[in-house]
């Protein structure tokens, strides 16, 4: 109210506004990365420094800094074509939002062929790029926005244009956005009496410090508000959030309303209750993040929080099942088994001449730990866990439902429907056509190459660590530490190949030239999971699924590349294996790349920034400590989109899905490092970096359909891992269709198969001296030598096989009908909203009917003498007039 | 336009109407199942007889009939006991329309246990009924709905309400219903220059004779057409569809529009052009489908267009599999053999005792036959239908984006959320809690006792079947005379248990007391559909998967009740069987069940009725020519919902992709009885019904959902028809793995195991003497009598159990993998609606900006001297303004 009262009033007359149609205001000179919302003062910063926060005049607040480059015309140009590859949502709005204003678009030269030819002038240029600034700035006063220039600022070389956006022009740019949502009220929900507020109140009181200390939050609720969005298409609304509160009578709306000045209250707010560890138990204010940063921002918070707080219940199950594994380590028969003193079954070589024949006794170490995460209730807890991502899904559908409707974007659709194509599409899309062929072949090859070189850099790893290990002191232990050796090294591979990745999946993206930024982006995202993913998981897919797998026999081995035997497993199944690399990587991920590298580099590079302006500079420290707000926000690092974050929990999710049978503390994992992801994330966006613009958002978008894909990954591999990784299966097979006594004794001896030494191929047998043996042991089912067809594929083995398919059949389907039923047992739209949503339209039909009553009153009380004539006409549908009334149907019953 | 004129001015005043808030027009004595709508004549009969179509004036056109019972109040009791349960869409929308406009409820006696008591003085009843029906038709007047009655007609009992809608209360209702969706211009899509505009020409003008011949299709798109959807809560709206035209002008809307004046013009073009049979070959006009019958219906129309014309590409692919394997069915080298003349196998007898040892000659036929349907053409088919399931998802998402569109519904949300209790849910809600465990129990014990009752039905009548075979003239055609008639059998059955299912389902939906009437009817359709589609296929899945499976081994048969043993199936697998029952219940269903009983029992209804009321009066018989409109209605079959025209539907959808595998001629079949059932349907819907209320629908509702978990069965149904009933895998198996020389030769002996018939048990050996055979062979993969371990399940067998469940695992995957990229591929919004709905958004900014113009100059000249003041103000957010002003915010820059 106050603030309505103290804005100037409107410049230009509201006429049509001819703008011309620019394409993007890098073309004339700004420099478009560069350009700034202001950042808030952090609460140290924020006493008495207000410096370049308003304008001269101490009364208009800064909105909107736009910078360009003076005195540096060749620099300019480079960045300009630069620029176009960082085309941001900022700029779009910004050409929409004057495109939409435009009627006869002024011809412009632009990035085509002429304006190139033109470039040899390049004052000219300069100049027709100040014209076209100045022009461009023109319009911007038109439409009603309040500039200030500020070319003489302490940073060399930089222009600084500073926007104030004037209350009606929100108020106007808020009408567009709204033409579908006229009124919204919160109402109250009935409150339950009796026992169950008790309850509640019970619950609300335990519950309390989980909350952040935000008030917003909590008055939401209590009285009836009738807020109107205000969305900027070119301006971060939130700093103008509007709301009209009425101090409810019946069911009259709004009777009081004012502008609820934001003054940087909502970002100390952020900054103590948010963006801090102490409150790493508490609930995120996802509200108020979505007022600072935009619906975008918030989606991903909001996310980020219920996949936080999902994993809590699946941590929890995860080591349960753990301890129960470690409860029944002891009572484990085949690992009693083969630990057993008495033991004494001679196993053949693991390597061709080095290695000697070894007792199945020095395995009892591996196969006690495999039992840890080889046991009936892993099977459990693959189950679970499908059930908990089908479940996290249809929460997270709730949230999102919940949040459109509390953030007031039930009405709101994207806008680009295969418009506004971006600024390259055009230009290469000539130069398009004749590199078809070439790409695509460039395109595969590139792909096939990175994927091949990874595995093989992974293979050689692997082998050489193996390598070491066959000296003759090869124990049990010195395995153990191989392993994890080779699984570091891997993670170190997939560490740097995750970059290369990354430039390759934008590389690709560009050949590609998708035709609008939103299919530029959902590509890129695309395949930068595809690569990433691979990357990740191809390690652990194979150690999962082929290592061990093609082994040969003794006697008539697999080699690859003429001399390398292929690797086998432990005994006990490679899960062990399996179960160290996941972990090795999934930690070494989470704390090197994310961590380390998400608050180190962005401090390193802030840093540089600073040395790099100070050096330029010496003698000007005192000064810069005055430095304008806007100039001090120039050295943070601009924001880059929400990518690399959900990029780095979406493979996260990966892990916690997809091979959980093999590692039920995955989760565990994933909640420790969440909850610390969640406050790094909230300083990095608080502190670290240029403040975004906001941007709406409905969902999370593609996210949401790789989060669903990983899913259903999840449940096949899943069901892969326990029949064919575990010997979960051929335990089952033993005990129900060999096993004498029905118990589990005897199962070591039936998974060995006989090997008579004399069977080996010459040059192959052990060297060792030391060992006497006629027959040794292999894990395999095959044939015994005795047999009328030695070493052929035994039945057993074909029982073993058909049961685990059967497994694989019967899980898949019933955990797919598990989540189906799931997710049809949830609805999307949470009871209360869609009651409220209800209760709203029925509002809407009572305020229309009173508003009819009240217009005939108004058009009787005008027009006293043609009030009976026009009362007939008030019929809502409007009838043959004439031009002046050419309006839509709700609006043509308005006078 | 003239219509306009010609109507009345509104009688009473547009004040708020206060109406009693009733539950059901039925308890104040209306027949609610008799109201009517009046159908259009049918053009014999519109030459002349225009009896009752209009009110006494001849001016005002009657719009609905309300019947009620006069004279004879204790049948009008029973009637309204009767009429609760058959509450439908009409009596809602009624009931909310009335209720919406209430403020103060009128307390008022029904249906409780205190208006039993009540009860005792019938004629205080009656005169009760009469007073509360003035009443509501004297608040049908207030809200401006004109009336006229007619008690003295020549149907005797019954009294008529005639009622007509006045223009204006039209417009009123559609202001209602259109608060969000004010304008819709259909835009000329651009026309493509050059070779494409001549191929679409070309293209045009071959299909020309597939469009049905009306206009009001062809002219939708040529000019713009700003129109209002009239829509009634409680008329059907059709009748009133209002068409403003353009002469359109560059971008203004609207300058003359005039009412179509309906005048049974589209019911001509309907009888014509939709419900004939020599238009078969042609789309249907669903545009004017839905104009008459509303957009459920229509719906429904226009799904089943789509299904039967994705049936075509289907039927084609099937007619071509089916032909491919008659071409290589000489080539088939397991048949060949088979039927080879030196082929002299000795087959272990089929049955105890009676049966003798026959030839694998005798087979020859049934061989031959099989390979019809088990060749590899029918994997491809299946994949090809999943697909094509998915295909059809994806295509009837985008027709249903597109007529949603088109009829203007995208505003459109269903309004029943969770109010609107039923009527009996109240009163049953308390004594639920008392039967509740009675309920379960009796759900459980009846679902039960009809699946096992049907299966038990099956397998005796199969039984017999196959004993009357057992007599010594047991020879192949007999066996397929035997498998026809015990597929017949079946045949009666399952349509006799349709019915009663049907009924059961209505049952149990009565006994769980759904809330809501949505709820009601979604759970008694999914019921209804998960017992037809148990019963539909319970036979087949039983053939399919068991029949033969459990037979156990020559001398060591497997028997139920100590006597019987299980069924085997001919040489060949049993997919010649499953191909016959297949055949015979689907074609059998479609021709008696959907045919027979659509075409039929309405037409007896009619009859029935008609010889009634003629018994009645059979003087009166001249008299009856000349009878109102509405009498005539009067004796036709009241509408009784889409359900089972949908689940007729479904089913077949069952019979098309569930066992494809085995029956590639299924979608010509469908394809067939669906282009009769369009028309059929068609015919019913205009002539043989009452015109059913107009109803709004957004979608197919539950349907889509039971469509998509059919295609899903599908899928994995297939998979396993494919591996396990067909020899497909056991040829693979044989052909990689045991054939010496890499062809099919030898495996029809390989598939066939040896049996020492000195083995037989006593008393169950053959005891035809004409035999003297040492060995018989049988199809299983078993030891032979000599190994060290006879008749045991051998390793073949294993083998290719394996193959044949990795077989499910690979296919399941790839098919359902592939649906989910077309899926993905296709969009759920075709681009050109999209487009459109894209600038539709940029026409109301435009509209937007121009009307803001208006207002300001409106208001400049309406207030000459406050102009200046009030421009300031106009800023669109009201602001703190008192009571008069209480409206939305759009509403709130108005003035």
């Amino acid at each position: 109210m106050e603030r309505n009262e103290r804005s100037t009033p409107v410049p230009g007359k509201e006429k049509e506004v001819d703008i011309i149609n620019i394409k993007g205001i890098e073309d004339i000179g700004y420099v478009q990365p560069d350009s700034i919302l202001l950042n808030c003062l952090t609460p140290e910063e924020n006493t008495g420094c207000q410096h370049g926060l308003y304008f001269q005049d101490g009364e208009r607040r800064v909105d909107y800094i736009l910078t360009y480059h003076i005195k540096k015309p060749s620099s300019s140009r480079s960045n300009r074509q630069s620029s176009r590859f960082t085309d941001n949502a900022f700029t779009r709005s910004l050409r929409r939002g004057t495109a939409r204003l435009g009627r006869a678009p002024t011809p412009q030269p632009r990035g085509d062929p002429e304006v190139a030819s033109q470039d040899h002038s390049m004052d000219y240029h300069v100049d027709d790029k100040r014209l076209h600034r100045e022009e461009f700035e023109g319009n911007l006063r038109d439409m009603g926005m309040e500039l200030e220039k500020d070319e003489d600022t302490k940073t060399p070389g930089v222009g600084f244009v500073k926007i104030h956006a004037p209350w009606h022009v929100l108020c106007r740019e808020a009408e567009f956005m709204k033409l579908k949502m006229p009124t919204k009220k919160v109402y109250e929900m009935k409150q339950s009496t009796g026992v169950g507020a008790k309850i509640n109140t019970l619950v609300n009181k335990v519950t309390e410090p989980l909350y952040p200390n935000v008030e917003d939050n909590r008055t939401h609720n209590e009285c009836p508000i009738l807020y109107v969005r205000l969305v900027l298409p070119f301006l971060s609304y939130q700093v103008f959030e509007v709301l009209k509160r009425t101090k409810c009578t019946k069911c009259g709306p709004c009777n009081a309303c004012y502008v609820l000045t934001f003054s940087c209250f909502v970002f100390q707010l952020l900054y103590e209750e948010w963006a801090s560890y102490s409150v790493f138990y508490k609930y995120q204010p996802i509200g108020l993040v979505r007022k600072y940063f935009g619906e975008k921002i918030g989606l991903y918070f909001a996310w980020l929080g219920l996949y936080t707080q999902m994993l809590i219940p699946a941590s929890l199950v995860g080591v349960i099942v753990f301890l129960y594994g470690c409860a029944t380590v002891d009572d484990n028969i085949p690992s009693m088994e083969i630990c057993h003193p008495k033991n004494n079954i001679t196993m053949c070589p693991l390597c061709d001449r080095a290695c000697s024949y070894w007792k199945l006794k020095e395995a009892c170490g591996t196969a006690r730990a495999s039992h840890l995460f080889d046991n009936p209730a892993t099977v459990f807890f693959s189950i679970f866990m499908a059930l908990w991502a089908a479940m996290f899904m249809e929460h997270w559908k709730r949230r999102q439902m919940r949040l459109n409707y509390e953030w007031d974007l039930t009405g709101f659709e994207e806008e680009e429907v295969s418009d506004h194509p971006r600024a390259e599409y055009e230009l290469r899309v000539m130069q398009k056509s004749l590199k078809k062929e070439h790409k695509t072949q460039k395109v595969l090859i590139g792909v096939t190459f990175a994927i091949v070189f990874g595995v093989i850099l992974y293979r050689i790893s692997t082998k050489t660590a193996l390598h070491m290990s066959n000296n003759p002191t090869t124990r049990s232990n010195v395995r153990l530490t191989v392993k994890t050796t080779a699984a570091i090294i891997n993670l170190v591979v997939i560490l740097i190949l995750d970059e290369v990745y990354g430039a390759v999946a934008r590389w690709l993206t560009v050949l590609e030239v998708p035709k609008t930024d939103k299919s530029f982006e959902e590509r890129l995202i695309f395949k930068t999971f595809i690569l990433k993913f691979v990357n990740a998981f191809t390690p652990i897919i194979y150690i999962a699924f082929f290592r061990g797998r093609l082994v040969g026999r003794p006697g008539s081995y697999l080699y690859v590349f003429e001399s390398y035997r292929m690797e086998e497993c432990a005994h006990g199944g490679c899960l062990m294996e399996l179960c160290i690399q996941l972990s090795i990587t999934m930690l070494g991920k989470q704390l090197i790349q994310n961590n380390l590298f998400e608050i180190g580099i962005p401090k390193l590079k802030k840093l540089i920034r600073y040395i790099k302006s100070k050096r330029r500079s010496f003698q000007e420290e005192e000064r810069e400590k005055k430095l304008q707000r806007y100039e001090t926000d120039h050295f943070l690092e601009p924001f880059a989109g929400l990518t690399p974050e959900y990029m780095e929990m979406i493979i996260q999710f990966g892990f916690v899905t997809l091979f959980v049978a093999s590692f039920p503390l995955a989760p565990l994992f994933a909640l420790l490092n969440n909850i610390i992801e969640i406050r790094l994330d909230a300083k990095k966006f608080v502190a670290e970096l240029r403040r975004p613009v906001a941007a709406r958002a409905k969902d999370i978008g593609i996210w949401y359909n790789l989060l669903r894909a990983v899913a259903k990954v999840a449940v096949i591999i899943n069901a892969f891992v326990i029949s064919f990784t575990s010997d979960f299966i051929p335990r089952l097979v033993y005990q129900y269709m060999y096993s004498p006594d029905g118990s589990m004794h005897g199962f070591v001896n039936h998974t060995l198969s006989y090997f008579n030494v004399s069977n080996f191929q010459d040059g192959k047998e052990p060297m060792d001296p030391q060992h006497q043996v006629e027959m040794c042991r292999y894990k395999d089912y095959r044939e015994p030598p005795w047999s009328n067809t030695p070493y052929v594929i035994s039945k057993e083995f074909w029982a073993v096989l058909a049961a685990r398919l059967a497994f694989v059949i019967v899980f898949q389907n019933v955990v797919m009908l598990m989540s189906d039923i799931v997710d049809w047992l949830i609805p999307d739209i949470p009871k209360d909203i869609s009651l409220q949503i209800h209760k709203e339209k029925i509002l809407m039909v009572e305020l229309f009917m009173k508003e009819e009553q009240g217009k005939i009153q108004f058009i009787d009380s005008m027009m006293p003498c043609g009030g009976k004539e026009k009362r007939n006409n008030h019929a809502p549908i409007a009838r043959s007039r004439s031009i002046p009334h050419t309006h839509s149907h709700t609006h043509a019953n308005n006078f």
